[in-house]
């Protein structure tokens, strides 16, 4: 089958993956199920990976085929395997988790002390077929198709595992800021808006995205090239601050708002990460603000944004690009040129 | 009265404060409470106040009496006051609130928008007396001195806030480490043991205070002179880390443990605050943990730290010092010379 | 001023209160606010306190005018009143705190030990003037009349108080079952729509209600009249049952439901209290179910259902009648008359 | 092999079991575990399934060998088990779990939909060997003895899950009540002491059951037959009453006491089941208190568990039996007459 992998690091995107023809993968223990890739979403996360900017993080073996959010048919499974059948739909949760250490017990998922996650330390599914495993797939209901809730598999459960976390503080009469509404803070926006009572304000530098915001249950938006976020969030909540600040961008530049948006008890969630944290434990103390690290989504979150997908709740803006694209679709995303998710279509 | 007042910002601890002349303060409000001080504190913030640290967070107007960690006995009370009479023996909230903002309504009386904060934006009890309300004062139980108590009213229940945090999410199994057990530290420790089951670990660059640490309940101890920290927590906890960290000691050298020592899912308070924290964003994602900020504990949990104090979980280890003594206090505190917590004695 | 009183407990509520002529309430306290009433909303609570239901649970000295669902506008205000003055137009929280006891500290006003209860234990709103505090009244946004939102005083903030319980425990994929769609419940399935993306199911006698419920977000709906209430939640959920029941009955036949309908792990809450729970301890054992008793909403509470209420996501059905009317609107409720929710507009 | 099985329901306990030989259990399936019993707990509930008290809440068929508070030593496993190998100390919880379903995956293991209970819905341990799997099992510390641990597996995290329940709701100063000293509440009144800071009094009709309960650390102890407890509980607490309350006998005489000596906003844990619950809804709803009920601790609490016995901070007090005097000590359990845990050595 054809696989798009990663030889070597590098930081030029227009070669980065190579079209590599491997074996399919089959089925070798009783849990594990193959499934027939009919989307998968590519992500910042990959050109991260392909800068070799994991390396630090994870253990990696080259030539790895990426793609980390999935979604198909199921062709093969073991034979201990329930939940799921041949001609199945699913989504792939990008971690296969081994469901006895205690983390798994927990329901942590995320922090399984044996996983192996899709694209990043296992090969995934910028492929044909992916070998996965019965704890990692979800079916979808029937009128759900694979190839539009793809990138749910890492994009959606991202943003919706620390929209859930925020939501849990956030009372009617609560502000929260959603800081970056693209790939994830446009999904996290729509979550946010299904799940709490909050007023939401949305900042980007792009004026088509914050119209999207509107849409998607914006009460205020703020553009940081045409104002000063510190002053319009004062503003808008009254002095007080934001309760829940949504940061999915991560840069020096939008952690660095925490001390002056975030209100006293409140939490800033680091989600986007391409830059640092710099500040005086002073400033956390006396404004007892958090910043708060999140992981991608637990295996049950998933579940949950499967139900909000299945509801109406959440609209997942894409745009579809053949196996042979990949390098095309890194290099655009590069320069901000993506509309919506880019879903290879292996 | 005499009172030791603020009149110059120096980083020059041997003329920090002057003992002046001031007139007693006296009930103007039906909620007034005037406490004669029979102890007050010394604590670090007093050295950052001196120094101007606090300038760029609060409005302060000087002369200011510093303070901040009172107890005495009431002498005089507004019509309007009913928990308290005088001759009562009470300890002192830093913070005097309004009571019908929406954090006092909350019980969040750390936020009040209306508040005063004693020896930081208003007078304090480095001074005979001290003028506060009954929103702020605590009777003690009959065994309880005032003198003994004081630091708990600022020292104390900045412990004992961050420890409750951190117990509402140990369970037994879990690991905990207590960074610095000095004058916040030791009191930390105790609540720690007395709250949860969870295994502790005490790390500090004195063998003293490692001691100390163990006859308090800790666990394990670390003197990071001596031995690699990482590499000790990672093996006391058998590689997942320590699910809380309180960090009372808020260097960057101490902040810059979290990604390291740090059980994913899990937090790093920050309660000492005289450093930076420095992280790539990338490596709260990665580890999944929260810079949590930690500021002074509200009313309520004064209360319960009295409690715990009458039940007899808490010491706290003290030297006295009369009112004269303000700069040597200082002076001694800047060099590590203060055994336990000095106490003033107006 | 005229004030509508109950003078002797009585099952006929034809005869319940008397219109007297009493004083004028004025300000004696520092904190003192006195409310000119525009609407004053009639609740099942006022007929279950003229039949003498409340005599055993609370003191009550008649005469005693009833009313503790009021708004309307400041006229006097105490010396120390720092939040409204004279013309503002208000809400009044039902119970009047002293601010100072424990429960008052931690912002659990509704436990507050040194507390009154308009129209249960002093004087209330079914008059032309109502004594109460700053404590008590919240200031109303500038598009809220007074009269249309009295009601959420206590009929509101009692669903909303519950409905906030049962948010939290509630996920996307979750069922929620809203038992009574009268008064109360068609306040509590508005807030649980907009505080939660839970499927709903609403279950009601009257056809008319369940047409609202399915106006008000109601996903499913089941009248016992012509279904099996047990048999329907089973379906709809696969099984699984509620993860939490809503119960603004509260009578022998509602509670009855909770081992049959509740998910393990869910909770029954008991808002409305006509009748009994009547259970096996052992049922609550093998389904790991509570009854959860649920009391008005505190003081923060009522700030959040009115910045609800702000933003248009909660609607309020009202009918209005005179201050005469009382009797007749109590003997209506009596037979399930009223449409809506009765104000009296004194 | 020996077992000691249930072939007919029965009020006799002189006969409730027989002793019968039957075949060994092997491994079948990839994930099974053989576990040669050591220790197995005789509980309250081995009366009450033999008298046919469960067939209402569980599928059960008979013959079936009684015994759910297992441990012994690891004698064979299939050939997916990673966590456990041949001579492994291993305690069993009793529920046996599927690992994938929505239970299971958020690690609410008690609720998993395709679970079978040891000695209740499948073959227990009361007998030589136990067949179980690799999701049931939990490796013993090397200092743990598998025959004086077993009955934690049942007792034990039933006693810890309740109490963790409380204790997370439990400040200082807060007062609990446990009613019940016996084979759980003994358990429940060590894990308490050590998770929490509360103040504790101990409920039982047994003197020497209030002076083990002071050894384990109550505050306070009241008898029953000598004292009145609402009274007692009432002086204790100020009249706040219990913040929680633990019913470990769960009969209607302790059922009725919730409404009394549970504090506003606080639980009456339901763990003993021989009684009924009878409470007029607005006794719930005057007093905002819960009646919760508790089933048996999950995987991950046995764990946790498995630690506080480590520790050193629960005692548990048995006496050994033959597999041949089963029927001795279910007749002995029925009148009292059993010290501490009854543990069958098969
Ligand atoms: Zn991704
Ligand atoms: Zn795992
Ligand atoms: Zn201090
Ligand atoms: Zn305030
Ligand atoms: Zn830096
Ligand atoms: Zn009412
Ligand atoms: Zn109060
Ligand atoms: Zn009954
Ligand atoms: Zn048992
Ligand atoms: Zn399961």
């Amino acid at each position: 089958m054809q696989a798009a992998r990663l030889h070597e690091y590098t930081d030029d995107m227009t070669e980065g993956l190579a079209i590599d023809n491997v074996n399919r993968p089959e089925v070798t223990g009783g849990s594990d199920v193959i499934v027939e890739v009919e989307g998968a979403g590519w992500c910042q996360t990959d050109n991260h990976i392909i800068e070799g900017m994991w390396t630090e993080y994870v253990p990696q073996d080259l030539p790895l085929t990426l793609g980390h959010e999935n979604a198909g048919t199921v062709v093969e499974t073991g034979d201990g395997v329930d939940i799921v059948s041949e001609g199945d739909p699913v989504i792939c949760h990008p971690v296969q988790t081994c469901g006895t250490c205690r983390p798994c017990r927990l329901g942590e998922t995320m922090y399984c002390e044996n996983d192996a996650f899709n694209g990043l330390t296992t090969d995934g599914g910028f492929a044909e077929y992916l070998h996965t495993s019965e704890r990692s797939v979800i079916p979808l209901p029937s009128d759900v198709e694979p190839i539009d809730i793809a990138p749910h598999a890492d994009a959606g459960i991202t943003a919706y595992h620390a929209v859930k976390k925020a939501a849990a503080e956030l009372n009617p009469g609560d502000h929260a800021v959603v800081v970056g509404v693209g790939g994830l803070g446009h999904i996290g926006l729509q979550c946010l808006s299904a799940m709490s009572a909050a007023r939401i304000t949305a900042v980007d530098l792009k004026e088509s995205a914050l119209d999207l915001a509107t849409g998607y249950g914006a009460d205020h938006v703020v553009n940081p090239s045409e104002d000063d976020v510190r002053a319009e969030i004062d503003g808008i909540t009254d002095g007080t601050g934001a309760a829940q600040v949504l940061d999915f961008v991560g840069e020096d530049v939008t952690t660095a708002y925490a001390p002056d948006i975030t209100a006293a008890g409140g939490d800033h969630h680091i989600i986007g990460y391409g830059g640092h944290i710099h500040e005086p434990a002073q400033a956390l103390v006396n404004g007892e603000f958090s910043f708060v690290g999140n992981i991608v989504g637990r295996y049950a979150e998933l579940q949950e944004l499967v139900a909000l997908v299945e509801q109406g709740d959440v609209d997942l803006h894409t745009s579809r690009y053949d196996l042979g694209d990949v390098n095309t679709v890194a290099e655009k995303l590069e320069h901000g040129e993506i509309d919506g998710r880019a879903v290879i279509t292996p």
